[in-house]
């Protein structure tokens, strides 16, 4: 009889909207690792909570919370330098804004290949979003297929790990709706990039949460 | 007038001879900031010590020394895990080694790229080499070309960043002889994988080290 070893995922999980449905679209899938990274973000220490009360949701055992903390010092993002402010209310704008994280999803995805290479996971889930999103470069589909093949030629031969990213073509609306489908624990997700108890309703991830939720016509369990 | 702005690089730099005669090359091409890592490896105080004493040497202020601890805590890795033990004699074999660490140069490059985004570097030299190495999947001319497009794709339109890796088709005698021409300050370098006061002579790194000085005909300087 062949033994069947149970695939495992390994899931970058911010604790924000996108990577709770993401971890629960792979927790249907097999067993799950979570990833989470501190950067020097303004909520460090609000997303912390979230990404823990959600691997708490799933009972996930396996998580991994990694420091970037040279993210901080390189700055250059509104996100982790308090010198620059966080944009309102701009959300349809086309350039680039200034909450971009220089390459920050390189440093994520390099970090969960070094630890699926060590647990032999196969697949890396990222709560991505090309289209309904800031613009950021690193949030794109042909990023993530160039990653996949920086991952292909520099890894073992015998790794084979796979970036899945299942919201990419999504809007936030259809985010929601997915994420009440699959009963994602909704109400334990933080998306705000500036405030920490209350979520502040005009920064670019709240606009564009709040939207979806509207849209949806869900009622967002975490707004006032 | 046109004013001419001075070129930058940015040199990932270990402290060992490779990076010692890299960054030799990219500073007769411009100014150059210098980037190290700590990752939890054995020699991690003995390689950041080489480290600034080549920045002294070269009179670089703009330095960045990062730590990655998380690629001590993934482990997997002969350098990163006190319970795998370091290899010696084995230089000739054709699969990768234990002290291989895990995706290691994905990082680098990643925070390479993040500071030389917010820097307006135009290039990110690194002292890989392919042939005349330990084997590692992620010190291959193609990784880093496939790394080259996850650049492009993933930051910002008007961001330009080229990896340059003047080493990767070179021989370690051939890299010997050109840190000579070059004064590099090949007497401050260190390659040690296992030791920080007398290098081991055994491990790998010292092994490819003193065959290609021995094939160059130069005298080690750091040996005793």
């Amino acid at each position: 009889m062949k033994i069947k070893t149970e695939r495992l995922s390994i899931v970058l999980a911010s604790g924000g909207l996108d990577s709770a449905v993401t971890t629960a679209i792979a927790a249907k899938e097999g067993r799950v690792a979570l990833l989470h990274a501190n950067y020097g973000q303004l909520t460090e220490a609000r997303e912390l909570k979230a990404f823990n009360a959600i691997a708490d949701f799933y009972d996930i055992k396996e998580r991994l919370t990694i420091d970037i903390e040279h993210l901080r010092r390189i700055g250059g993002s509104a996100l982790t330098d308090p010198s620059i402010a966080v944009p309102t209310g701009d959300v349809d704008s086309k350039a680039v804004p200034v909450t971009y994280v220089p390459f920050r999803n390189a440093h994520f995805l390099a970090s969960a290949v070094s630890w699926a290479e060590v647990l032999k996971a196969d697949s890396i889930y990222i709560g991505a979003v090309e289209a309904d999103s800031s613009g950021y470069p690193d949030c794109t589909r042909e990023f993530f297929l160039a990653f996949q093949t920086a991952i292909n030629t520099g890894t073992k031969p015998e790794t084979k790990i796979t970036i899945k990213m299942p919201l990419i073509d999504m809007t936030k609306a259809e985010i929601v709706r997915l994420g009440v489908e699959l009963n994602a624990p909704l109400e334990l997700t933080w998306s705000c990039y500036k405030d920490s108890e209350v979520p502040c309703g005009n920064c670019d991830s709240c606009l564009l949460r709040l939207r979806g939720f509207n849209t949806a016509g869900v009622r967002d369990p975490i707004t006032p």
